[in-house]
């Protein structure tokens, strides 16, 4: 029977938390309303452009996977970590100077900078508010993860254009810019439902494995597209950003160097489609996929030392979501 | 002996807190430190250019003037709100793309828009960090401050080379803009050291007023110049910002529909010169001056309920010097 239903749960792992998926939208709009028409609109516009809820559904899951029976606390900070999230994305599309995000103009584009950048500091607060008084070492870990994001932001910007990239530069940067706030958010459910140190670290470890492979298939993605409207490939290209299937391009024996040239330097428009063709080329992709898989099992392991669930099973099914994405 | 001590405190009212000062310092440096290296050299860049320290100062005098003795937990809150305070300016710079703050080129023109944005994210996260677990009445209010900080940007814009705007509407966008950070700074010191309802609200009257007045100050000090190099002066009037000089200057019999027809428009070098001459010659300043020692005598008279003593005194003598600034 769980393995039945275990098979279901590839599609339908949120099906199990959908009354907390609605309390969760109902808690991000009551917290991201403002006097300010204007403002409450802007904010509305971003929050609503249909993210993935990945943050919050990991908040809910590993609380219950761990034991947790009230949900009331780990709706409102899962809440707290999509806005979170929802904030780093607009100041980065303002950094980027991105034109599209999710299918729609992105905040700033829509409105203005400054007003974009503004109403990001407003969700930054907002989503702090709905953490609320969580314990010590939670609070220390989304510190240190925010942190790291921004660090990891610096770090990427360092290794725009530059041909000394390696996958482990790659995986430190993803671990701040992606991974990191899923573990807070996950981390922090699991320490809301329980003090086993042992299953605490196994949240840490299935989260940090699951945000890692996140990123890699966004970063696949940017590459092969996907079937959402409105969203551009090559935009990493463009902009000179190490990503997993250009360092994976940029080692093929034979296309490698074709590829390093195009990476070392600002391209052109001709540049950024020839760059996306040698790296499917190089089969790149696949061995993008096969890291990408490898890690989910990983994270989909970690999980061994937790009791049996269906809400285990959820996390199970969350991880393979991730990876077959568009696949 | 209090009242010639009260006589000094006008220049010296820091001095009874020049070791908390230094700890604040210490505080700050320790909490804007990074491993990466050009983050920690931004931070430090910004933080070092010399505030005024406003805000540690009211959240340390205003814990000790209501009774307060070990000082620890005021001297790392007041460095968080400084550190608030600073991540907001590096912001609003980028806003305004405002080039020199405080005789230094400000952080996106040093560095860059990018890294500038990304390193004011970084600081208002570290800012909360050093907030801590505070009790939940001085909580909400810090976030309604923040929020209110956003909100009156939002407000500013609005008014921009707006006929409209009055007297009143520029109280609101000032209490948002600069006195809700103060009042959230005093007032947090005061929970720590109280639960006395009545000095508390002293506190919030006292910490809302001279908020107030340092912003009239700081507009007053756009038109008439100070003596900080690289300050330069009529930047509020080249950007069309509703500025109570402005404001007063617009009601003048004869020479305000000059100043409107200036400040409908996108100013010119040559209108911003005249605006300046303008605002002088209808008396704007001294009326500025008047409502700004009004208000700050609003501010003193607010302390009365506090019992007396050194710390008490200390807070007059700030609310002194906040008018007498480069008088």
């Amino acid at each position: 029977m769980l393995r039945r239903y275990a098979y279901a749960m590839v599609d339908h792992w949120a099906d199990i938390i959908s009354t907390e998926f609605s309390k969760v939208e109902d808690t991000i709009m009551g917290a991201l309303s403002s006097d300010n028409k204007e403002l409450d609109e802007m904010c509305k516009y971003v929050i609503s452009s249909g993210g993935k809820r990945v943050r919050p559904a990991v908040c809910i899951l590993a609380y219950l996977a761990c034991g947790g029976k009230d949900t009331s606390i780990p709706v409102t900070v899962g809440a707290g970590f999509e806005i979170l999230h929802t904030a780093s994305l607009v100041h980065d599309d303002i950094d980027d100077n991105g034109e599209i995000r999710r299918g729609r103009k992105t905040l700033h584009k829509q409105y203005s900078l400054t007003k974009a950048l503004v109403a990001g500091d407003y969700m930054l607060v907002r989503g702090y508010r709905c953490l609320g008084r969580l314990p010590e070492e939670p609070m220390d870990l989304i510190i240190k993860a925010a942190g790291m994001m921004v660090e990891s932001e610096f770090i990427q910007k360092d290794f725009e254009h530059n041909l000394d990239v390696t996958v482990d530069d790659y995986l430190e940067i993803i671990t701040g810019k992606t991974a990191m706030l899923i573990v807070a958010s996950a981390v922090t459910g699991a320490y809301l439902a329980t003090e086993n140190t042992e299953w605490i670290e196994a949240i840490n470890e299935y989260s940090t494995k699951i945000g890692l492979a996140f990123q890699m298939v966004d970063d696949i993605l940017d590459v092969i597209g996907t079937s959402n409207t409105g969203k551009k490939i090559g935009i990493d290209i463009s902009e000179g950003k190490p990503t997993l299937p250009t360092i994976y391009a940029m080692q093929h024996p034979e296309l490698g160097q074709e590829v390093r040239d195009i990476y070392s330097r600002v391209p052109t428009d001709a540049d950024v489609i020839r760059a996306l063709d040698l790296i499917r080329l190089t089969g790149a992709i696949d061995q993008c996929y096969t890291k990408a898989d490898e890690v989910i099992l990983e994270a989909i392991d970690a999980l061994s030392v937790l009791p049996d669930s269906e809400y285990k099973q959820s996390l199970i099914g969350l991880a393979k979501y991730i990876v077959r994405r568009n696949r």
